[in-house]
């Protein structure tokens, strides 16, 4: 999507074709910054500190930081080292596991003395990939959105809500969540986003406002805690988010606080949908409560730069993901196109029962 | 409640016996500072500016203001006018015009010349009337919460959740929603309080946390998107939250994001309650729909502290409150007892059917 009106990815590799080049996403939206990876430990640093983060940007950055690990060292020993040590970064995105799982199948048929190069062309798949299953997201998305236009008696835009960032800086380029936005506004469809500001690391407010804003599409920050309000009081046409792992039976689990807004777009037959390439589904589990939650640190809730807003003495919990669970969820929109958030849906559309 | 020990309230009358001192709300958690209001404008800009909050000590800070107004001109016309002037900081609470249309009815029928001083005579009356008013809903309350102690299977503490601050910080003394949490804790009743953080103005994270580390009792700071999760998970066996006003059916306005915990609530199976001094009762509105809404600035979204959290470029809506309705709401606890979040619950306690 666009920056300064000029397109661009959130991940590339560098003019030395060895390297990895990333938009620094924990500098957004006050600079502008490329970050370069040149090593495995700078990969999972990436990760794990947030420099990138959204379920498909990270999976096709793992599987470039195996690029990187393999430079070096493609023996089978470093193979499984660099797998395990990024595979450690982020527990509950399922795209990770599955990106480095798909990169090792690949490369563990390939001699070692060729693995780093067919590394980084396999990566690169990965990456096109992701870009080509968003834009198919826009595509069956805009649909729906195309029927709530169809339906809504003003003419005034349609008011879609977000969380958190599943926007184009959560993927390589055009988003989850925001692709049927971004492929609404193109085609002339008027749409305006209420961003919630997604507490405690404000994804909303950083990045969805500002990739919106770059791109030029119509949209408000408000507060998390109103995104009820604006529900219960009829100013909200759709909710759409995305998702860091879906279980087969379409439990989403997604950043901490999706769970509220589905709640509320329920009780206001707001629909609410997921946006839910398919790298993000988890075939192997069912219930959505087995999904493990990563706690993250409290300094991410006692401070916003440098202001401190919880007192000095005052413990912190800090869960980062919660699950919303399918009987909430109006719909999936996956890459082969829409359907019921349940076992029946999904596997309707993917035409495979995995173990 | 005490402060590094030693009891205080939120508002006296100063040594000099006319002028009035407050906590000034907008420094903490960091600094302890007491205002001196002197005059009927300092009282209008510390309620407007939120140096005081909270429904109950709106309307307490507001008598003082006619206080204030009256001490240099007692004139009906300057009655008059500083009730207005008043009456027109916040428009959401209703206890500010009720504090405000009963210390006018008292001093339409006192002369000029006797009103000053028996003004500050009924702002005292007022105010203690409030701290004997939570002390009641303390007392209600708690049996409220042996009862759920006595239910839970495990020794662990009982899970409180709030939101925004409906501590004594928000009252002369005491507490509304907090007040069974203190009797609780006083009591020996161990419990544990969830502390919402409450953005935008992080009431929560800088009062309710603050006040209740003060006075010893444990709690734990979340993010307000953590709620749901937290219910879902079971670990919260009650919310207890104020109100700004509660129509005669039992709709509960309150600060923004009640709405979203009492939805959670409801689906968790967890006891949802308001804690409702009469002072916040609106006898005249039947619907919650009705009660006004007070936007505020937009500054209080885009900044915490100097940090800029919002480009600059966004648009922001910042609605304070919301409306739960009586239907999400399991009690309402008074400072008469206990009753159903309806017509029928709060006439029957309050045994008048008025306009």
């Amino acid at each position: 999507m666009n920056i300064n009106g000029k397109p661009h990815r959130t991940i590339w590799v560098a003019g030395d074709g060895m390297s990895v080049d990333i938009i620094d996403q924990t500098k957004l939206p006050h600079e502008l910054v490329i970050a370069r990876l040149a090593t495995l430990d700078d990969a999972a640093t990436a990760i794990r500190d947030m420099l990138v983060r959204g379920a498909p940007l990270i999976g096709v950055t793992a599987a470039y930081g195996l690029c990187l690990a393999l430079r070096d060292d493609a023996s089978d020993a470093m193979l499984d080292h660099a797998a395990k040590k990024l595979e450690a970064t982020r527990p509950t995105a399922v795209n990770l596991r599955a990106a480095l799982a798909r990169m090792r199948a690949r490369l563990d048929a390939v001699a070692p003395s060729e693995r780093a190069r067919a590394a980084y062309g396999f990566a690169a798949e990965l990456a096109d990939e992701d870009v080509a299953q968003n834009r198919a997201i826009g595509e069956h998305g805009v649909r729906l959105l195309r029927d709530l236009r169809a339906a809504k008696p003003s003419s005034a835009p349609l008011q879609i809500m977000t969380h958190c960032n599943a926007g184009w800086l959560a993927t390589v380029d055009v988003g989850t969540a925001l692709a049927p936005v971004y492929t609404a506004h193109d085609s002339g469809l008027a749409v305006h986003v209420w961003v919630s500001e997604t507490r405690p690391r404000n994804q909303g407010a950083y990045l969805t406002a500002w990739e919106l804003g770059q791109h030029g599409v119509p949209h408000t920050v408000i507060a998390d805690n109103a995104a009820g309000h604006l529900m219960q009081r009829g100013d909200v046409d759709a909710v759409i988010v995305g998702t860091d792992r879906t279980t087969r039976c379409g439990d989403v689990a997604n950043k901490i606080g999706t769970y509220l807004k589905a709640l509320a777009a329920r009780e206001a037959n707001v629909p609410f949908y997921a946006a839910v390439p398919s790298s993000s589904i988890d075939w192997s589990l069912d219930r959505g409560a087995d999904i493990p939650i990563e706690e993250r640190g409290p300094e991410e809730v006692t401070h916003v730069g440098p202001s401190r807003v919880v007192p000095a003495g005052s413990p912190v919990r800090n869960p980062a993901f919660d699950v919303t669970p399918a009987r909430l969820v109006t719909a999936l929109i996956t890459e082969r196109g829409v359907c019921e958030a349940s076992r029946a849906g999904l596997e309707g559309l993917f035409r495979v029962t995995r173990a």
